[in-house]
């Protein structure tokens, strides 16, 4: 894995907008990460073993959902330099294709809506969709998910 | 962690109803877990350390909603043995309260809806509507997954 790059831009409120772009750093697959979180939080035989996998919906060795999704959040930590943090209130995830060993992953944001805050002037809930894409472009999975993101002078 | 139990009885189509609950093993959380999931997918201080998570939006140490859904899961695979396995479609999360270390997570699963394929006859949609509670009974996370789930017979 690669170490992590902490960001030196921290953003704030202020500093986004609808329409605004964000790409993460790639993250390369293999089928011993695959099997290493599937062991321990997904164990289903089409994540653990080849030979299984072959026989399954999936036709060949495919990562858990929630293993694309975790991969996901990591390189986001990076690409999206939240200041308080990233936190997501409540989210929406589809797999439109299976997460395969040997694909190289990376993750593309996109800002699509900014709600302020009726009760908290400092404060706006903010919509992120987040396409985790493999080397050719393809989407594994697609994001969305509405996080609060706070102004650089808070007032409370 | 707990042994893996492989479960006997493998459901299909024809054994599902709506309204038909499953209830997972409890499952034990330490802030060791935490900050180990944390300082691989989710390297954000407030879920990496006491001190800084003190600081932050959840004032104290809280688990990477990755981690429970993961660890969410993992008690899934158990307490709802789909023969062809749980295989997500699309879904909708929530975490409407900070998981913590110390607390006792469990599933509480319901089947809320069933919709047949008009193209496969052996094959539906399958609603399973997923609260991960905490000892008290507290909702920590709100999962629904559409999944396909095959008849005891295929047809293909």
């Amino acid at each position: 894995m690669a170490m992590l790059k902490f960001p030196t831009d921290r953003l704030y409120l202020d500093d986004l907008h609808v329409g605004q772009r964000f790409v993460s750093e790639p993250h390369v697959l293999d089928a011993e990460q695959i099997k290493a979180f599937a062991a321990e939080f997904d164990p289903q035989p089409f994540h653990l073993s080849d030979e299984a996998a072959q026989q399954s919906l999936f036709k060949g060795l495919a990562a858990s959902g929630w293993h694309t999704a975790a991969l996901t959040m990591r390189m986001l930590v990076e690409s999206m330099p939240l200041a308080d943090g990233l936190v997501g209130a409540e989210l929406e995830l589809a797999w439109p294709k299976p997460t395969r060993p040997g694909m190289t992953l990376q993750v593309f944001s996109e800002i699509v809506d900014i709600k302020p805050s009726k009760s908290k002037p400092d404060m706006a809930m903010v919509t992120a969709r987040n396409e985790t894409r493999d080397q050719d472009g393809e989407v594994l999975q697609i994001f969305s998910v509405k996080m609060p993101v706070f102004k650089r002078v808070r007032l409370t």
